[in-house]
C-alpha cells in the first residue's frame, strides 16, 4: 500500500506564486490568512491526511460502506477519522465566521480538499456535499434555518447531501418529479432519488438533505423547481436531533469504485409523513443550486487532480523500488525502473499534468475568492467572468486526466498494477466517477460553449486569451532555452484557442449542433492551453525566485523543466483539438443514428 | 445486461476488401477457405459467442473463479459452454490438420478470436494460452510429443499455460531462476511461476504447463533458459492422463478485471517429484517463444478490439434507448441521447476507432498467414517484414485504444456507467489487463523501436510507408469531398511517420535513450497512421463496392462516413505525437529520478 505525503512545496509555490496568496490576503475578510497561517495550515493537513485518511483508504475501498435494513455503516475507522476532522475545525475552514466558519481564503481550502481526496477520496466526498448544503443555507437560508442547520454544518456535526438526481432525471433535471405539497409550516416531501453520495451513514448525528422537489402548480422543467431543507432527524425546540423524519435509504449501489463511499437510493415520504422546509422562494431551486455549483465543480475537478496525485505518488514509489531489466544504454545489472526512458516518459506525464491541474484549481479558486472580495466592483467582475470559463475546464479537464493519470499508474506497476492489493487499481476505479458526477463532462463543456461562450460572443474568453499572452515576454526573457521553447508553445497553443473561439462563436450562430459536437475537444484544448499557460507563469515564477537567497534550488530548477516538458509533450496537442473542432465537428454529425 | 451481436457486416468486409481473403484462399494450404466456408464460419461463431459465451461474462465477472486449497472452480456455466466450444471444433480452426486442427488462415481466426473476446474475455483467455502451447510443440515438439500432447491441445481437449513470470522476472524473463536438472529422460522442475492464466482450473481433464527454467549450468539471461512440458496429469502407457506431477495452485489473484479467468501462483516441485520434458534443445527455450509471440501479440491487440467493440455495442444500445433532455436545437420533448452531438461524437470516436483496429489486426493476421504460405520466397519475407512491423503496433496500439474505448464506453453512461450492474464498467475494468501483459505496450516500444527499427535501419517501416502511399490517388479519385479530405489527412500523418522514422534512426545511433524515450509516441503514430490508411482502404473499397448491382448502400456509405471522421477527428493526432518524439523525448529525460 502508497503512503501518500501532502504536496505541499508545490501547493505553497503554486498559492504564492500562481494564486497570490499574499495579495489575497490583503482583501477584506482574508487578513488572517498570512503566510505564517497559511504554512501552519498546509502543514497540519498534510499530517491528517497522511495518517489519518490515506491509511483508510484500501481498506475502505476493500470493506465498503454497508447497506442493511435502510442502516448504512461505514467502513471501519471512517467514524474516528471524521471526528478528528470535525474536532481540528477542519470542516468550517471556508465558511463565514458568524456561524462558526473560519472565512478563510478558497484558495487555501483547494489545496485542503486535494490533500482530503488523495488521501481518501470516500471519505473526503461526505464533506464536499456538506459543503454544497452549507452554501446553499449561507446564501439562501433564513435566520431561523441558518441558526438551525448551519452551525451545525459548518461544524461537522452534521452532514448535508445534495437530492438532484431521479431515475429519469440525470442530466436533465428540470424533469424530476418529487413533490412537495405545502402543510402549514412546512411542506410534505414525497418521491426517490437515486446517487444521492452519503445519503445515509453513522458518522454523524444528523443528515440535513437538500432536495429539489415539485409543487403541486409549479411550471414544468427547470423553472418549477423548488429547494428544501429536509433532515433525517426533526429538530426539537432546543435544537438537538428529535424524532425521525420519513425518509429512508432504500438501497446502496454496487459501484466500480469509491466503495467507502455510500451512494444511496432515498425514499421520502413513503408513510406520508415527510417534513420539509423550503429554502428561499418557491420555484427558485434550480437558481439557488447555482450559487453552489462553481464551488462544487471546482472541487470535484480537484478530485480529478488529488486521485492524479496519489496515483503519481505510489507510481513514483514504485518505479523507485522495482528492480527490472538492464539500462538500455547498458549497465552492469538491472536497474530501477523509473531509469528506463519510457517508464520516465509515464511519471513525467503524470507529474506535469498534476502540476498543471493544481494550478489551475487554485488559480481559479484564487479568482472565486477574488470575485467574492475584491472590494472594486469591476475587479469582482473581471474575477466572476474567469471563475464562469474556469470552472467547467477545471472540472472536466481535471477529470478526464484523472482518469488517464491513474491508468498511466496502473502502467507502471506492470502486472501489479492489475492486482488489486498494489492500490493503484482502486484509483484506477475511484477516478474514473469524476468525469460522471456534478454534471458530466460533456454537459460541462456544453456549458463552456452555451453559458460561458455564445452567450457574450466569446468577449470573456478572448479577455482570458490576452490575459494569458502576458506571459510570453517573462518567458522569453529567461536565461537558456527552456524559456523560449515554452514561450514558442504557449504562443501556438493561444493562437490555436484564439482562433478556435472565434470559429465556434460563429458556428454556433451558423449551427448550434455542430458548434456541440466540437464542444468536448474546445474544452480539453481549453484545459491544455490554459495549463501551459500556468505552467509557463510558473517557469517565470522560478526562474526569479532562482535568483533569490533562500531559492530552494532543486525544486525550482525541477519546475521550470517539468513546464519545458509540458510544453514539448501536452502543448503539442493543442493543434490537433483546433483541427477535431473545426475539421472534425461535421464528420462527428454525418452518421445517422440507425447507421451506428 | 448488454447482448452482444458479432459485427459480421464489417468481419466480412475487411476479410474480404483489406484483407483479400479469396486471395489468400489461393495459397497452398488454405484452399478450404472459400467465401461460403468463411460466411458460414462467421455465422456459427458468432451465435456461439452470442448464446453461449456472452450470457456467462457478467455472471462469471460477479462468480469469478474461485481458489480453495489448491482447486481452481471456474464461474458456473464456463464448463458447459467450454464444452460446447470444443466439439464444435473451434479450438482446431487455424492449427496443423496433421494432428486433427482445421488448417484455416490466421486471418479467419482473427476474427473469431475477435467474437470470442469480445463475448468473454475471462473465458477466451483459457484457448488463448492453449494456443500458445500448440504453437510451440507444433514447431518444436518432438514426433513423441507431439503424438502425445498435440492432438489433445488443438482439440482442446487439454488446455495449455505460459510459464514464463516469476516474482523478479517479469519484463525481464532472463532472470527467472527455476530450476531443471535432468534425471533420465525427463527433468525434474522446481520453482514457482506467478500470473499463470488458467494455470488451474476444471474445465478439462489435463493441463499442459509449459514452463521456462535453467539447467545448472546454464548461461545467464536469457541464453540461459529451457522449455519444458509439464503436465498436470502425467500420461499413463495408453497416452490418457494418469498420476498427480508435483505441482499445484498455490493461490490466485486478487484483480481488477478478467474475475472469471485465474491468475495463479504454481509450485514447481514442492515435494522435489515435478516431472517435466524438455521440448527442442537446453538454453533454446527464449527462441522457441518467439515462435509464437507474434501470435500471442497480436491475439492480446485483438482483445483490446474486441473489448472496445464490445464497450461500443453497450453504450450505443444505451444511447438509443436513454431520453434524456431535449436536442439543443429544440425539439418537443426529450431525445435518446445518441441525437445529442457530444454522445454522438463518443460513439464515432468508439466506432471510427474500432473500425481502424479490426482492419489493423485482420491484416497482420492476413499477413502472417502470407507469411507462412506465400509460394515465393520474396513474398513470404516481405509479408514477414509486415507482421515483425506491425505486431507491436497491434498489440500495444489496440490495448491502450482498448482502455480508452471502455472509458468512453462509461462515460456513454452517466451515472449508471458507474454502476456495476449496468456492465460497462466491467469492460473498463478488463480492458486494463491488455496493455499489461504479453509484453507491456512499453516493451511494444522498444522492440517496434529496437528489433524492428533500429536493426534495419528504419528499411522495412520506409517500405511500409511507401506501400501506404499507394491508396492516396484512389483515395482523391473518390467522388465527393471525403475521399480527398481523407487523402490530404492521410497524406500529412504518412509525411509525419516518415521524417519521425528518419529522426528515430538517427537519433538511435546517436542516444538510444533519448530514441526510447520516443519510443511510445512513435508506436501510437504508427498505430494513428496505419489505421488511417486501412480506412483510407475501406473508403476506396466501399466507394468501389457501392457501384455494385447487390451493394449494401447503408454500410458502405457508413464505411466512407466512418473514414472521413477518422481523418478529421483521429488523424489530427498524428502531428502532435511526432512532435511529442521529436521535441520530446529529450525534456523527458531532463530531470533527475531524485527529482520527481
Amino acid at each position: 500500500m502508497s503512503d501518500y505525503a501532502a504536496p505541499i512545496a508545490d501547493m505553497r509555490f503554486v498559492l504564492n506564486d500562481i494564486v497570490g496568496m499574499p495579495d489575497l490576503a490583503g482583501l477584506p475578510g482574508y487578513e488572517e490568512a498570512s503566510p505564517d497561517l497559511v504554512d501552519a495550515v498546509l502543514d497540519e493537513a498534510g499530517k491528517l491526511a497522511a495518517e489519518a485518511l490515506a491509511p483508510l483508504n484500501h481498506s475502505g475501498d476493500t470493506d465498503g460502506a454497508v447497506y442493511e435494513n435502510g442502516v448504512v455503516r461505514a467502513p471501519a475507522g471512517f467514524g474516528e477519522a471524521y471526528r478528528h476532522y470535525v474536532e481540528g475545525g477542519w470542516n468550517a475552514v471556508p465558511f463565514d465566521p458568524d456561524f462558526g466558519g473560519q472565512g478563510l481564503p478558497w484558495a487555501l481550502t483547494s489545496a485542503l480538499q486535494e490533500m482530503w481526496n488523495a488521501a481518501n477520496m470516500s471519505f473526503a466526498l461526505c464533506p464536499l456535499l456538506t459543503q454544497g448544503a452549507v452554501e446553499l443555507l449561507q446564501a439562501h437560508g433564513s435566520a431561523e434555518q441558518k441558526q438551525a442547520y448551519l452551525t451545525k454544518l459548518i461544524s461537522g456535526e452534521w452532514t448535508g447531501t445534495m437530492n438532484l438526481t431521479e431515475p429519469q432525471a440525470g442530466s436533465d433535471v428540470g424533469a424530476l418529479k418529487t413533490r412537495a405539497e405545502a402543510n402549514g409550516d412546512h411542506y410534505r416531501i414525497s418521491g426517490q432519488k437515486i446517487y444521492i453520495t452519503w445519503g445515509e451513514h453513522d458518522l454523524a448525528e444528523n443528515i440535513v438533505h437538500m432536495v429539489l422537489a415539485r409543487t403541486p402548480d409549479a411550471p414544468a422543467g427547470t423553472k418549477g423547481i423548488s429547494l428544501f431543507i429536509v433532515p433525517k432527524f426533526l429538530l426539537k425546540e432546543d435544537g438537538s436531533p428529535g424524532p425521525r423524519n420519513d425518509l429512508r435509504c432504500v438501497s446502496s449501489e454496487h459501484k466500480l469504485g469509491i466503495h467507502g463511499s455510500p451512494t444511496c437510493v432515498m425514499a421520502y415520504g413513503d408513510d406520508g409523513a415527510c417534513t420539509g422546509y423550503l429554502v428561499g422562494e418557491e420555484n427558485r431551486g434550480m437558481e439557488y443550486m447555482f450559487t453552489m455549483m462553481n464551488n462544487a465543480r471546482l472541487a470535484v475537478g480537484i478530485q480529478g487532480l488529488a486521485i492524479a496525485d496519489r496515483a503519481y505518488q505510489q507510481a513514483r514509489a514504485f518505479a523507485r523500488d522495482r528492480v527490472q531489466s538492464r539500462d538500455i544504454s547498458g549497465s552492469n545489472g538491472p536497474v530501477p525502473i523509473i531509469a528506463h526512458p519510457d517508464v520516465r516518459r509515464m511519471l513525467m506525464t503524470m507529474k506535469a499534468q498534476n502540476e498543471a491541474m493544481r494550478a489551475l484549481a487554485y488559480f481559479t479558486a484564487g479568482a472565486l475568492d477574488r470575485s467574492k472580495r475584491e472590494p472594486d466592483e469591476a475587479k469582482r467582475r473581471a474575477s466572476q467572468a474567469i471563475v464562469d470559463l474556469l470552472t467547467p475546464v477545471s472540472k472536466a479537464w481535471c477529470t478526464d486526466l484523472g482518469v488517464e493519470i491513474a491508468s498511466l499508474g496502473v502502467q507502471v506497476h506492470g502486472g501489479m498494477g492489475f492486482v488489486e492489493e498494489t492500490g493503484a487499481a482502486q484509483y484506477y476505479r475511484d477516478a474514473r466517477i469524476a468525469p460522471i458526477y456534478e454534471g458530466t463532462n460533456g454537459i460541462q463543456a456544453l456549458d463552456l460553449l452555451g453559458r460561458k461562450l455564445v452567450r457574450d460572443k466569446g468577449a470573456a474568453a478572448r479577455g482570458f486569451i490576452e490575459e494569458m499572452r502576458q506571459v510570453l515576454n517573462p518567458l522569453g526573457a529567461l536565461p537558456g532555452n527552456d524559456g523560449k521553447a515554452i514561450r514558442q508553445a504557449l504562443e501556438r497553443g493561444l493562437d490555436s484557442l484564439s482562433s478556435v473561439t472565434g470559429w465556434l462563436v460563429e458556428a454556433a450562430g451558423r449551427d448550434i449542433r455542430e458548434a456541440a459536437a466540437g464542444a468536448s475537444p474546445y474544452l480539453r484544448l481549453f484545459g491544455t492551453v490554459t495549463g501551459g499557460w500556468l505552467m509557463g507563469r510558473a517557469a517565470v515564477a522560478a526562474g526569479q525566485r532562482l535568483n533569490g537567497a533562500d531559492a530552494d534550488g532543486d525544486f525550482l530548477k525541477a519546475k521550470i523543466a517539468t513546464a519545458r516538458f509540458y510544453a514539448d509533450n501536452v502543448m503539442p496537442q493543442a493543434a490537433g483539438l483546433a483541427a477535431m473542432v473545426t475539421e472534425g465537428a461535421a464528420s462527428t454529425l454525418s452518421l445517422d443514428p440507425e447507421r451506428f
